[in-house]
């Protein structure tokens, strides 16, 4: 058996381990246009500012080590150029010409490249893009010559990791997202925060903008944005996004959808002896069912431990687990990470779901250091399954998407997440942990016990309905709604009264600083026979949700430095 | 309705504040004995060491709160004495003498007491347990006399935080430990760690022991232990477990099991109209269905709005989840933590397991402060489906060993690890996270890609088999088993030959520092038919697992410093 491998980084050298972990005599050949296999290409953006001082440290394996190891016979600037699927032979450019190669078993991982889009002026030479070491070593030299100003053209993941290093080496760095919000997989209130905190680490950001060209110039370049701004800059990261690097092979006849491989359930092409992983494949997502490509490494790593699975076992071999599209980063002091599907995913399915917002401490408030996470669900109406999940904040973010991503996996519910028994002591977490609370809070929407109503309603609400803020006197001042009605959730069962006289027949709808004070109100009003509802994550929600405009409508009638008052600790 | 509450914490308050949520009309009355009601009792060791500096921050609520918040009727100072549930009539000692209180329905919630075992002068002064606020404080008061030499007598969870605390506050603290290691609920191998951690800070450890006797005398106490060592002690800490405080519901005919109230799956007692939650009942374990008493404030809070519902939602409630005990303690700068059943609970069932031992990195090892994990996993032979998980590490612990008790919650197997998709970025994780390394090397063993030999079984391994180091030359000469065989895993395919010459048909049992290295060298060997078995966990474990003894077994012909060297890394 001789399998061939294209491209040796992530699925396709997992692959190859994996291979010869099952079959010793299996001839294994790894081709990899690149100068290295087995490198951290995650690890790129960290190289640039310096947290990774050397790019040796981000070869995670070299040829010779992989020959000695596993007996891989890794041939890197090897290029494949061809493929002809009936003769189960590869045309290959290398430095000494032209090869070919032949195989039993092909598995292609060639990975994603760096979209460009068609922009004047993009072939600068201070223009980078961040996909390769030589990518970053280019970029980080010109760092070393004296760059002062850096414009990040896409915030996604990979272009916010260097804007934040950027950043972290003193330039002065501008974001431009073509986007409503930085972090398009993320919900537009979870983004907020990250935006916050860019700024907070000096970087400006610009959304909802396109770059129209990049003026080369003797100095520096200037990027011109869509409503007239110029930007100069001394390099320009170029991130808007990757797309399958698969031209040669579906030339070959190998099937595609908008450029990326199409596989089925084991990895398989449409063409015998032909299996595709990575970010070159499309994926299916275990909420919505729809496929397309997830650039990611979990998920091309795990792929190409299955696929040399199936050739070498074939039969016995797990089918590749659908993706939750988990991820995270890192930007300055805050963490945001998400799982399974979002709100404009499930929009665009025919599932009824539910959303809730939170902000639990990330360990009990009382033990020095706790940070508050704003985290959201998304949950099936009915049955409670869980969707979807994002947080965002300084501590203990990426351990409860974790968890939430386990259970998204287990096709667990809310009510599962109020069970869940995870370890608590004071320095980790609560006894009532921040995925107990949220499982607690969306089984009382599912069974009726809570009514929730989101930032998206607040027009209807302030003209069908009473907005009743059971925060304290003090936290009203600080910032509320025109027209809302202050009672504090402690005063509340002695002045339904007033909620009476002011509602005059019409609905309630409470909020306070988080929600869990508008929930205990919520029952109270329900109770007492009101149309009541609780603002889904409080004030800090609608803060998040609405960003600036929440600074144009919110009225305070107290000096700022009380604004941020924190919440009395409530029983839940 | 009339709620009747015996104890205002955890369970108890959980309770009193659902009912509330879901019943305006009811009355809610919650009896206390002690000063405070709804206090952080997990926050005691860390008041004692002045890590939470005032008492006052662990009273997260206050009876006047509670009134205003929840309309709850709370009364501190009243010890509940009797129980009439005929009569449905508690009887209650306050301050203005006895009272009576009636009920629709109780829930008891009278958590636990410090056990005080039999032993001559545990009266004196000197000798302080942890189980309230006003015990702190005596601690505290007696700390800041100027104490100097400390004994913990218990080495539980409770007694380690507690030996950490006085440590960081100066003393010099011995703990006496009567189980043969500390933290009698984790595996020995993990155990060690944290020994050698508290050793790290000065706490000197003494297992296997009993204390005999507390001598008093004028300017301090004595410690005798049974093989007749003396410690002078200025303050002792008692913690050596806890027993259910129910002798008044026994007393009263409340079904007990070795004290603890028996309960069925809502949480009802034997008696009508009697529930009961918290640290007093017996709870089932979720992979065992053994039924003890789980001392956690988890299971406790959400047993409380379990049986909140039972009571006002009959027919509707979820019944109470079985327990996975689930517990994490930091000691110095380590966290160790425990998941579902460990090796003693399951060789007490008749299920047939396997044990796993791995070291990975709590993020990428090529990015900055990669800190090992040591991870152990048991799962049911066949099916692969996760019964329990132990770690340890400076990083990271937390998180894993929560995912993990979600896969349990959840019935999952240990190939269901493998397809988690967990978040990724360098600060964070490893596309391959240790909970799907776990997973993987899990899987293998279940279908015979992997087979392993443990360190119990060294003995006869060393009799009857080769062992074969396939580490560098370099870790070979930095101690390694007598008699065993070194090739570099690198050099096995090519030396195949002295393997055989070696082994002379024995079975041929490998190992390397953590088990990577060794699995691939199992692979070689057994496709090249030897009896070929790869050691769980490596060098890293052997030593963990032995101990002391380790140091009288390896040798070592290399100078020490090179002991320590870092495995290469290898391709998984």
């Amino acid at each position: 058996m001789k399998i061939v491998i294209v491209g040796g980084v992530a699925g396709g050298m997992s692959a190859a381990a994996r291979a010869r972990r099952l079959d010793e005599s299996a001839e294994i050949v790894v081709l990899d246009r690149g100068e290295h296999v087995s490198w951290a290409s995650c690890g790129l953006p960290y190289h640039v500012g310096g947290e990774i001082p050397e790019a040796d440290d981000l070869l995670v394996q070299t040829p010779d080590k992989l020959r000695a190891a596993l007996n891989l016979d890794v041939r890197t600037r090897h290029d494949v150029v061809g493929l002809d699927t009936a003769a189960r032979r590869l045309t290959v450019l290398t430095d000494d010409g032209t090869d070919t190669v032949d195989y039993d078993a092909l598995i292609l991982s060639p990975g994603a490249r760096a979209v460009r889009p068609p922009l004047d002026g993009l072939d600068s030479s201070r223009v980078h893009t961040l996909r390769s070491i030589d990518d970053a070593t280019a970029l980080r030299e010109q760092l070393d010559r004296g760059a002062g100003r850096a414009v990040v053209l896409g915030a996604g993941f990979i272009g916010l990791e260097a804007a934040e290093t950027l950043a972290a080496r003193g330039l002065d760095v501008t974001v431009v997202e073509l986007s409503s919000h930085v972090l398009p997989p993320l919900e537009h209130e979870v983004a907020w925060r990250v935006t916050a905190e860019l700024e907070r680490i000096g970087v400006t950001v610009r959304t909802g903008l396109a770059a129209t060209a990049v003026e080369q110039g003797a100095d520096h370049d200037t990027v011109v944005l869509a409503d007239g701004t110029r930007l100069p800059a001394d390099v320009v990261v170029l991130s808007v996004g990757v797309r399958p690097d698969t031209a040669v092979f579906e030339q070959a006849g190998i099937a595609t959808d908008r450029g990326a491989l199409v596989i089925d359930e084991h990895g398989r092409t449409n063409v015998d002896g032909v299996w595709a992983v990575g970010d070159a494949v499309t994926s299916t997502d275990a909420v919505t069912g729809l496929r397309r490509p997830v650039a990611l490494a979990g998920p091309a790593n795990r792929a190409g431990r299955l696929v040399a699975d199936d050739i070498l076992r074939p039969g016995s071999a797990r089918p590749l687990p659908p993706t939750l599209s988990t991820a995270v980063v890192r930007v300055g002091e805050l963490t945001a990470a998400a799982t399974g599907a979002d709100r404009a995913a499930l929009r665009a399915t025919d599932v009824y779901f539910h959303t809730l917002h939170l902000h639990p401490s990330h360990h009990v408030g009382w033990f020095p250091g706790a940070e508050q996470i704003h985290m959201m669900i998304h949950f099936r109406a009915g049955d409670g399954v869980l969707l979807g999940a994002q947080a965002v904040g300084r501590a203990g973010v990426d351990k409860r998407i974790d968890v939430l991503a386990t259970a998204i996996r287990g096709g667990m519910t809310v009510a599962d997440l109020v069970d869940l028994d995870l370890a608590y002591a004071p320095p980790y977490g609560a006894a009532k942990d921040p995925v107990n609370l949220a499982g607690m809070a969306a089984s009382n929407v599912l069974d009726g016990t809570l009514h929730i109503w989101h930032v998206d309603q607040l027009e209807e609400v302030r003209r069908d309905a009473l907005v009743l803020d059971v925060r304290s006197t003090a936290e009203f001042a600080s910032g509320h709604i025109p027209g809302s009605l202050n009672i504090p959730h402690t005063e509340l069962r002695e002045r339904l009264g007033e909620v009476t006289a002011a509602a005059k027949g019409h609905p309630v709808r409470v909020l306070c600083a988080s929600g869990v004070r508008s929930n205990i109100a919520h029952r109270v009003l329900a109770q007492a026979g009101f149309d009541s509802a609780s603002l889904s994550g409080g004030m800090l929600t609608l803060r998040a949700a609405l960003g600036q405009a929440a600074d144009d409508l919110l009225i305070s009638t107290a000096p700022a430095e009380t604004a941020e008052a924190a919440e009395p600790r409530t029983v839940r």
